[in-house]
């Protein structure tokens, strides 16, 4: 209702609702419910146009490029990855490059509908500068996240990694429970590389994934959404996080099932991940996880026991 | 000569010696000329079949299976680049999957090869187990090196990236000089992360790139390349060096042209490189690279002062 009332079509509320809501069932808290407020504020300030559908500008062969025409991110990705899904089934691999979009909030949602397609998704999408590149001292690179997803019988295999170590949002968790980081998170004001969430806060300098590993792999992920919407690249996007827009995203569909069998790919899928659960861990007691793992353990609780959304954010929701 | 008495017919011999010339004449000389020897031993082991060609098992519009029924990795790898490329052309994105292939020496070269045929080239290889997962005590996982490479006219933008943060051959040349490694670049034998390189070479405990972050892309990785060649997984593939075979490749051609406009496209990778070179540098005086930036000028030095080989290798060759 939320949504309606904000201009929205009756479908396409129910289906930005639906995005958010199993967003926070799978236990992204950041990126679900108690994020709306945040997506409410960019609609007021017109950053993000909820009437706004996107738009196929070039076709060729298993490629289509998209202006998202500044629409609702998590509608124009969801769109963009059912047509990179219909494209691998009609020529093994499919790809749409979504331009002029916005944020599409939690990046998994996208991998899930791969996977669940039982193609094998692959997205990723520029942000504003948030990251300094390894050996810079400000923030020019985004941490364009990257998901990867493999289906299974047995729940999909989803990598959703952006190219920081931490987050800003990790970084305040640690800092309010007056913990440390478990591994280097950054540089503090002296710049040197530190533990200290809060020093990593002042200084706005959070290391790269992997350091200049990660720091190259958000370049050329940068590149590549902006070259193949021709649209903007982080340096051309607004620091400031409400005004964020008009970004550049990636939507890739490979289909094991039209060179191979689908069920034997799921049966490879299915020993990687017994290699990992046998593998002699790290601590006694514990086991090695694949990518994902806990998602379907964090969706059953919440399904059986209730989402959980901070009270504050749901009356302001009631309140629109 | 060498190529042609292991049994290589000419023209492949031609090829495979020039790329490991040009990976030399480029800077990477642990994958270059340096490397031929070990080479000649998987031919002389019989992991390596010098007169195997790669051949198509399965064709579906812009997708190809390949079966490189365990010839030279490099020659596999150049070829199913090539057709990547030719289905990028066609359909605006090719993919090749290529499996029970050999190791494939320099990755960079299959990104050079896509960028300076227009391309955006993608491309990743599995390995053997030769890196703990995180979380985990032992080797399962492979370095599964991604290349990834934008084309421009100042000289393609190249990232080419293992997933562990530093190889064993770099471990070995911080522990020669005497020098601890920049970063934590491992667990040692109580498993504390550490930055002696000695310490992890008794351990065989290196790290992802970005802990967590370059395991679950490792895994994915391995996942998607053994899924899509229906062939063989990192866990399935020998960890002895000289012994890895039958490994599984991808290879994706993204054509910026086919939507949109190739020139365009890299005016845009030209200033994504420009406010990279805007940085302000954490260290006064340095300047941010891109990845790759360093090749250019490594082809130049090396191509007018000669390659850079080590005598010992050369003689070794010679004698074959």
């Amino acid at each position: 209702m939320a949504l309606r009332k904000l201009g929205f079509a009756p479908d396409r509320a129910e289906t930005c609702a639906r995005l958010f809501a199993e967003t926070t069932r799978d236990g992204v808290y950041t990126h679900g419910v108690n994020r709306f407020m945040r997506f409410v504020e960019t609609i007021r300030n017109g950053r993000v146009i909820p009437v706004a559908e996107p738009e196929v500008v070039q076709r060729f062969g298993a490629l289509e490029r998209w202006d998202g025409h500044r629409g609702p991110g998590n509608l124009a990705a969801w769109a963009a990855m059912e047509c990179a899904i219909a494209l691998g089934r009609e020529h093994g691999v499919g790809c749409v490059a979504l331009g002029n979009t916005n944020h599409w909030m939690r990046g998994g949602t996208y991998g899930w509908q791969a996977a669940e397609a039982g193609m094998i998704g692959i997205c990723w999408t520029n942000t504003m500068p948030n990251l300094p590149p390894w050996g810079g001292a400000e923030r020019v690179i985004g941490n364009n996240p990257l998901i990867i997803a493999v289906p299974r019988a047995n729940g999909p295999v989803v990598l959703d990694m952006a190219m920081s170590q931490f987050s800003y949002g990790a970084l305040e968790s640690y800092r309010k429970r007056g913990e440390m980081l478990p591994v280097d998170g950054g540089f503090d004001a002296e710049g040197s590389l530190t533990r200290d969430p809060g020093a990593i806060e002042k200084s706005w300098r959070p290391l790269p994934a992997g350091y200049w590993k990660g720091s190259g792999l958000a370049v050329v992920l940068d590149m590549m959404a902006a070259m193949m919407t021709l649209g903007k690249a982080t340096y051309q996007i607004s620091s400031v996080a409400v005004e964020e827009t008009a970004i550049s995203q990636m939507f890739l569909a490979l289909n094991p099932g039209a060179v191979g069998s689908s069920e034997e790919a799921e049966r490879i899928a299915d020993a990687v991940v017994d290699s990992l659960h046998n593998c002699e861990p790290a601590k006694q007691g514990s086991r090695v996880r694949y990518p994902g793992e806990e998602t379907l353990r964090l969706r059953e609780e919440n399904t059986r026991l209730g989402l959980p959304v901070e009270p504050s954010v749901w009356a302001e929701i009631l309140a629109i």
